[in-house]
């Protein structure tokens, strides 16, 4: 069993399992990393419970076989290695590293790379749990699409323990595209992108969701699916992914969304999010209140707390009532405006009930957040 | 009182202050910026009990006096400003803000930039510790060189509480130099500077040494200074600092630099340091052992723990004793070699007895490792 691959091939593999693999674990066989060498090439595999990963490298490969190495100190020595080649052999005993000594019993990974050689510990494969990937169907995602659809509406998920399902992202796929929604009770984004799906619902971990993003901002190409018992499989060019779903699914949230607006204002996403930055600094520290002033085309902004007051004017175009002040949470509504580019719109219902936040050109996006009481 | 001030030049001068100002205190007072207006420009005061610093920046002033303001708040406020310009108003009540309504009662600062405008209240500046500067002699250093002095040794100072005395730098003063030297018992650091100074010694504790670097190290021009009773006052173009020393010396280290040595070994500074990086992935968690074999123009490196082992040959120049083995602790060779650029020679009096290791180009180095017992 001998691999060559290139290091930067195998560390950027290595980095898409090391997030997930544990460095402590009650279970200590899932701090190692189970390399398999085939036919096909050099398959990585990790999993932390509740996610579990598998990165296919292509490699020069002589041999098949299966190993666990431990992961954290493999990724170390293969980030530091100074070759631009990894040369990896598998097997018994100690020949081909001049002076291995002590120890050199079982089975052991030989790692060379230009004048730096390593004698891994090796250890049996029996015992790791079984990584179960579902067959994914026809319907495919572009990898980047799926990861903006959790993006978007990620910051909405609940932190709280209690709120249980609210602690995840909801998918809802049908033959009108896929809509990804997320929310606290507080607030809610919503995101939709036309796409043509079978018609399912499932809720994501949030930190899971999280995983997903980071695996697949940056991936090249489509991504296939298959919702299996409790899991969903995503199927990259190179990873397979596979992350257990929450039972259950969100209550009727549209209720929450309003459908009609005394007041609609149009600004600079941009400017509104720094000017509550800077207002907010002066928030009441508890609940970040903000008022927001809607004022004959201006935006007072205002924040009064323990150490004084801040104030901002910026200019807008409105329509509907000539004057209204709603009070946020400062906090909820720039995390509201932080997918947003360009010309945010928000349509006010009143000064109590839940305001909508729209960008002007994305019209997929949407975010509702309810206004602090006076 | 009045200033008008570049938003950049407050903001930097409040970065001097942030990091040793407390944001809790038993203290409270302590968690203010004291606030000085006065003929020669903006004061800005601060101390952790440990450091005092003072920075002065040029300003448009009308008027004079000193009040409080809540650090953290005012440096948030004054970073996120959107104007280039800051102006701040010191006064009673709230004209000048329109609207500035509930708590307005007692001292205030405005500050104005571009559209926002910040009340926050102030407070008197009775009870805030008297800051105390000594006058400074004639003497003078470069401020990046006095930064380098402590930043070329400063590793080497003790971390553990019992080592007293050596948890400080020591500044030895005097006709030849400025001579700076940290120890913690199992290494030690020492660096030279050819200067002309009064003879005196002494002891920095790491943090404030640590707060003087980074006040320090990009600074423009000279430092003078004066050393005071049981402080150090250094005082650069805009910025004056004091800092409480520690007492005592240290003792006679000199006697453990060895000055006869059985080999002497020359080689690539870098490539060592990043050779013992990667070999000691593999090394034993607990002291971190690598073994140095100088072999006849060759230096095998190699440690061994609970997961394997690793090793590396690079080529060197040496002299002496055809074949010697030391071992060290890899953390401490990896620091000792961090000052050093280019070649370094490394100078060993035996396998048990402490090594030296110094640049061949900037001969004002000298870092001596004591060996891990075979």
């Amino acid at each position: 069993m001998e691999v060559r691959i290139p290091k930067r091939t195998l560390a950027e593999g290595l980095s898409i399992l090391e997030r997930i693999i544990p460095n402590r674990s009650s279970n200590p066989i899932l701090t190692y990393l189970p390399i398999e060498l085939s036919d096909t090439g050099l398959t990585l595999r990790g999993t932390n419970g509740e996610v579990d990963i598998e990165v296919r490298l292509p490699a020069e490969i002589q041999g098949s076989g299966q190993v666990l190495v431990p992961a954290q100190t493999f990724s170390q020595i293969v980030r530091s290695a100074p070759g631009e080649l990894v040369e990896l052999i598998f097997g018994q005993g100690s020949e081909g590293v001049k002076g291995a000594g002590a120890g050199a019993t079982g089975e052991r990974l030989e790692l060379h790379s230009g004048a730096f050689n390593t004698q891994l510990s090796t250890t049996s494969p029996d015992g790791y749990p079984e990584l179960s990937f579902s067959q994914p169907g026809t319907e495919k995602i572009a990898a980047s699409r799926l990861a903006q659809a959790i993006t978007r509406v990620r910051y909405a998920a609940s932190t709280e323990e209690y709120r249980a399902i609210f602690r995840g992202v909801q998918l809802e796929m049908s033959p009108n595209g896929l809509r990804s929604v997320a929310s606290d009770g507080f607030r809610l984004a919503r995101y939709d992108l036309p796409l043509q799906l079978q018609t399912r619902k499932l809720v994501i971990p949030a930190r899971s969701a999280d995983e997903i993003v980071r695996v697949f901002k940056d991936a090249q190409g489509e991504v296939a699916f298959a919702v299996g018992e409790g899991s969903l499989t995503l199927v990259g060019e190179s990873v397979r992914m596979a992350v257990k779903l929450m039972e259950g699914e969100f209550p009727d949230y549209a209720r929450v969304i309003p459908q009609s607006f005394v007041l609609e204002a149009t600004l600079a996403a941009e400017a509104l999010r720094e000017s509550l930055k800077r207002v907010a600094v002066l928030s009441d520290r508890n609940n970040h209140r903000v008022n927001l002033l809607f004022n004959d085309g201006k935006l007072d902004i205002d924040a009064e707390g323990d150490y004084g007051r801040g104030r901002e004017e910026l200019s807008i175009d409105s329509s509907g009532e000539p004057q209204l002040m709603v009070a946020y949470n400062a906090q909820y509504l720039i995390d509201a405006l932080a997918p947003i580019e360009g010309a945010v719109r928000i349509k006010l219902s009143g000064p109590t009930s839940p305001s909508v936040v729209q960008a002007v050109e994305d019209t997929g996006y949407l975010a509702v957040v309810v206004p602090l009481r006076v």
